[in-house]
Order: structure tokens, then C-alpha cells, then sequence
């Protein structure tokens, strides 16, 4: 056993994002917690898209009903960008991706020639888009790689504690849906494990999913790069290697959810095509009552409008196979009060 | 959303593995956590090694302390093979794989002159243990897949259900060790979240370690095989392939728990070699207390005695990084008062 105060290096980094406006938020999570007392759904307004959720939770959690579920199975996953923030022009994590990759160049000057790189430095949405998972992993495992675990989540918590969206202005740790952290408290205060299943960075959402969506970091599942276990001078590290390690997308989602928590859940929300198969596996072939929802964009005006043909978040086999398996949809414009805690 | 009768696939399983005297192993666990209002470790004798559990667990949990850990950072991890069950005259997963080979051969018939497999076939525990890591995980691959996570599952428990361990005539979940389920309890009684992290395979520990151990699927980290998500007749499947997708061994420990949980341990409890850097990364370079221990096989006896030379659990490099590091060792022999919970 070792002496000395306390390890609080995570809590460290979180005092630094509590700097920014977070704070606010974070408030607003608690009262949203508070008002569940009351309707435990309040930024959603009433309709069949919010009644198909209290039915749902009224059923699993009613002992001796026929579609009791035991606690400890109470099991429901999340996609992360578009279901609990903002995808919008691009993944949050893809705009961290090239800032630092502008930032990388001095170390890289061949970037400016080179492919997906050259689009990248670019700002070319389009064409980053265009090359696919592939260039879009091969950003990421060059951006993501050459540091320690304990670093990459330093570096993370400083951009995200400096950077604004363009439209918005804020910081994208506002940019979360105010009636899905209310469902996600919700959730909980019915005895469900709450997991995010993204097709992001596991390291990067680790740093703050606990503090804005209370989501702890055992607790969340995403794509992640290889990385290799080393004594430095008597300590211990993992450092981040540029290679994928896995691709927590599409059939990648139920791999991962086998993999990090070992049984099925019993609801699952996505909003595109990437949660498809997380839906299947949750919904589908299962005896008991079951759950799956669909976030459609449908608000360019407090928002975004966008499915079928978009670049990022593309919803296009999913809302078909949403109506055959009878998925609950979201229509955002319809059944949204308000989609951010700061909208009126 | 689905209707029918609630989902209960691993309790039906679990309910055939009780047909065995199972239920008396649970009745025993359950009574365990009851003693522990008294003594919380009864099976543990009086000494250094149980004070430095008690003492450690005193500090951490002690509000306005200078090493108190709040809550959610109280994170404990566990080996498995040799540290909360038996591991000699070998592996239980590797004899489950014996008879899963012996079974396969009418479909193999290269296993009956092909290594490891031949190895495998004549019960030659020698030359199993010299085929390595590699070998190893080539009879695992071979053995462990071509079904579906589902049938798996059934597979494993219907083994353990009816397979006696030779020398003590008992079912292998009967042969853990009850001064470690008291010291899981007592964790957990804490506010520990307790995790098995094991060598073996994640999907053979899983069906059983929440009835055995207290420990759900969710808290289990362990080597496994790809798997492959297929749509079969409406039903959604994930498909064991017969190539390795992660070793939890060794540096692959402390890979592994930043891949489940995200954060590193505060205390972590194996005995062997495998689980030298998974002892590291909980106890080395951190602020704050942590705790380590290692089982040491001393007693031939009641269980086994091994250590530097065993070819299964062999305790050498991290028994030598004990000293120097201020882990605690368990000595069996001297300081555990009973080893299975049917010992007088």
C-alpha cells in the first residue's frame, strides 16, 4: 500500500471543464433529475412517442406483471453522436481530429499532400466523408496515437474546455438533448444500467460522459486503437498505438455489447443506420418485452434536418426496418419541447 | 416492443446448474455474507495478511481520512484461475477443452497425429503446457467455437453441471476458495466494485460467476474469440469464429481493464506470473492507498502447493516483485483457517 493524498486525476481534469459554462448544465441535469418526481419527462411533449416509453418502463418495472424484468437485467444502451449530442456538420470527434491534425503538421508536412489528410487540412467535409470508414480511421489512429492514456484524456478535457461549435457557440458539452438526459435519468430511477455504445473514441468520451450524461467509464462501449503496456521509470502506462483495435459500429455494436457487458440489453436508441444492428440484437428473436428508439432529425430550425442522403448520421435502412420491427421514432420538431437545456 | 413471457435464457441455465450441489456452495456464500456482520473474514486466521485487508479497507472507506476513495473509484480486481478457484493438475477451461476436443475428434480426425491436439488426445498435460501460449490458444480456438454465443453458453454449463474434478470427486465451482468469496463480499459490503479478471475465456467464466462469485457478466474481463453478428431467420446471432481476438493475460491485464472499465483499480488480487502487470498498473506510480496480494499455493494437503516451477500458475518474477513492492502474500497453509467451504 502506498501513501499520499488521494488519486484524483480524473476529478482534476473535470475542475478544469467545469471552468467553462458546463456548470450550467450540469444544474440543469440535477433539476431535470428533480422534476422527475413530477413528469419524469418534461422537455418531451405528450403524444405517442413519450407514451411508448412510460409504458414500456411501467411494464418491465411492475412485479408480478407479466413482463417483469429483474433489476439486474434492466440493461438499455445509447448511441452517442445524434442520440445524445449533436452530429452536426460533423462528429465532434472528427472536428477534435482536425484541429489536431492541424496542429500535427510540423511533425507531418507530408499531410499537406496526402490523402485523407490533404482534406482534412482542408476542411473538405466532403471529401473527408467521401473516403469512408477507412480514411476516417486512418485519421483518427494518426491523430489519437503517440501518447499516453493518462495524456490523451488531458488533451481531450483542454479541447473540449476551449472549443465551440460555429453555430451554437458553445462548447459541444451543451450541444447533449435535454429530453434524452432525461431519459437517461429516468432510466436509472427505474433501475437500469445506462451504457453508451458508440461508434466514437472509447477514450475520447470517457473524460466527461459520467459528469454530463452520468454515464460512468466502465459503462461506456466505443471504437478504440490498440495500445501497449509499459514500465517508464518505475510507473506503469498504456500507451496509445496508431492502430485500430476495434470498430464499435454497425455489426460492430453487438459485438461490443457481448463483449463489455455479456448480456442483451432490453432498449436501445440510435438514430442512424450505425445502430441498425444494436437494435436487432436488443429488439429482435427475444422473449419479454423489448425496447428500441430512433432519434429522426427533423428540426432545422432548433437544430438539424437530415436522414437518408447525409453524410454523417446517414438513417436510411434503419427508419425502414424502425417501422417493420416497431421501433419507437422520434420526431424531433414534434416531440421535442426544447432539444437543448438552453433553448427556451 | 415485443410481447410473451420475460426473457430468461441465463436464469434457465442457471437453473440446471443448480440440480447439482450448487445450492449448497450458494447457501454457504450467502451465509458467509451474514457472518460477515461479525467477522467479515471468518475463514481468514488471525495475522499480518488479515490486518493488512482490514486495515487497507479501514483507510479507503474512512469519510474525512487522508486516504479515503469516494465510492465509484473503489474498483477491485480479481484473477481468477489459482486466485478465487482451483488451477492444478490444470485448468478447468483447458480440461473442458479436452473433452470438447475428445468429442470433436469423429469430425477432426488430423487431431489424432496433429499437435497440440494429439497432446490434447493422449491427456499429456506435459507437452500441453510446453505447446505455450500459442498452443493453448489454438486448442481454445478450435474448441471453443463454430456455435453461437447462445449454444455456447449452454455447452459450458451443461459441462460444469456434470463434470467432478478427480481428485476431490466435487464439481469445479465447488472448489473455490471461500476465504475469497468472504473477501469479495466484504469488498462489495464496502462499496467495492468487484471484477474478475482472468486469462480465460470470457464467455466460459460468464454463465456462472454471478451465482459463484457475486460478480455479473458486466464485471467479467477475460481472453476471448471473435464473434460474428449474423441475422439467421429474423433471429440476431453472434457466431464463434475460431480466431483469437484478445489474450487477457500478462500485459494484456492492465489492456484490458482500461478497456472494460476505464479507470485503474485500487486493489487487485492474483498468484501468479500472469498477473504480475495487472499488480502494477493498480498499485504503482498512484497517489492515494492501494493494495495488492497474491495467493500463494503452500498447502498440498488441503489444496496444492506450487509456485516458480509449476507448468499452470506459475508464481515466480511477481512473487520477487511482491517483496519489493509491499504486496500482501497470502501463505494458504498459514493463513487460511479452511480452503473450500465443505473442509471441517
Amino acid at each position: 500500500m502506498n501513501s499520499g493524498p488521494p488519486h484524483m486525476h480524473r476529478r482534476a481534469l473535470l475542475s478544469s471543464l467545469t471552468m467553462i459554462p458546463l456548470l450550467a448544465a450540469s444544474l440543469r441535469f440535477t433539476s431535470a433529475v428533480a422534476q422527475a418526481q413530477g413528469d419524469p419527462l418534461p422537455s418531451w411533449n405528450e403524444g405517442a412517442t413519450k407514451a411508448s416509453i412510460l409504458d414500456f418502463v411501467a411494464r418491465v418495472t411492475t412485479q408480478g406483471g407479466p413482463f417483469f424484468v429483474p433489476i439486474h437485467q434492466r440493461i438499455a444502451t445509447f448511441d452517442n453522436d445524434g442520440t445524445l449530442w449533436v452530429e452536426q456538420p460533423m462528429y465532434v470527434q472528427l472536428a477534435f481530429a482536425l484541429d489536431r491534425a492541424k496542429a500535427m503538421v510540423p511533425i507531418h508536412p507530408d499531410w499537406k499532400t496526402k490523402q485523407p489528410f490533404a482534406a482534412v487540412l482542408d476542411g473538405d467535409l466532403k471529401a473527408v466523408a467521401a473516403s469512408g470508414e477507412k480514411g476516417l480511421v486512418e485519421i483518427i489512429a494518426a491523430t489519437h496515437a503517440g501518447m499516453t492514456t493518462a495524456e490523451f484524456e488531458k488533451i481531450v478535457s483542454d479541447w473540449l474546455a476551449t472549443t465551440r461549435d460555429h453555430r451554437f457557440n458553445r462548447p459541444y458539452i451543451e450541444l447533449v438533448y435535454q429530453p434524452m438526459l432525461e431519459l437517461l435519468a429516468y432510466l436509472r430511477a427505474n433501475g437500469f444500467k445506462t451504457y453508451i455504445v458508440s461508434g466514437g473514441g472509447i477514450e475520447f468520451m470517457r473524460p466527461w460522459t459520467e459528469q454530463i450524461y452520468g454515464v460512468p467509464p466502465e459503462q461506456v462501449i466505443g471504437s478504440s486503437i490498440k495500445t501497449k503496456f509499459e514500465m517508464k521509470d518505475d510507473e506503469p502506462t498504456l500507451f496509445r498505438l496508431p492502430d485500430m483495435n476495434f470498430i464499435d459500429d454497425k455489426a460492430g455494436k453487438p459485438i461490443g455489447i457481448n463483449e463489455h457487458i455479456g448480456r442483451r440489453p432490453i432498449a436501445a436508441f440510435g438514430n442512424s443506420d450505425g445502430d441498425l444492428e444494436m437494435l436487432q440484437w436488443t429488439t429482435l428473436g427475444a422473449t419479454g418485452a423489448r425496447f428500441g428508439l430512433i432519434v429522426h432529425h427533423t428540426d432545422s430550425e432548433r437544430e438539424y434536418a437530415y436522414d437518408r442522403q447525409s453524410h454523417f448520421g446517414k438513417l436510411d435502412i434503419a427508419l425502414d426496418a424502425a417501422a417493420v420491427n416497431r421501433w419507437t421514432v422520434v420526431d424531433m420538431k414534434k416531440d421535442w419541447k426544447r432539444i437543448f437545456a438552453f433553448d427556451r
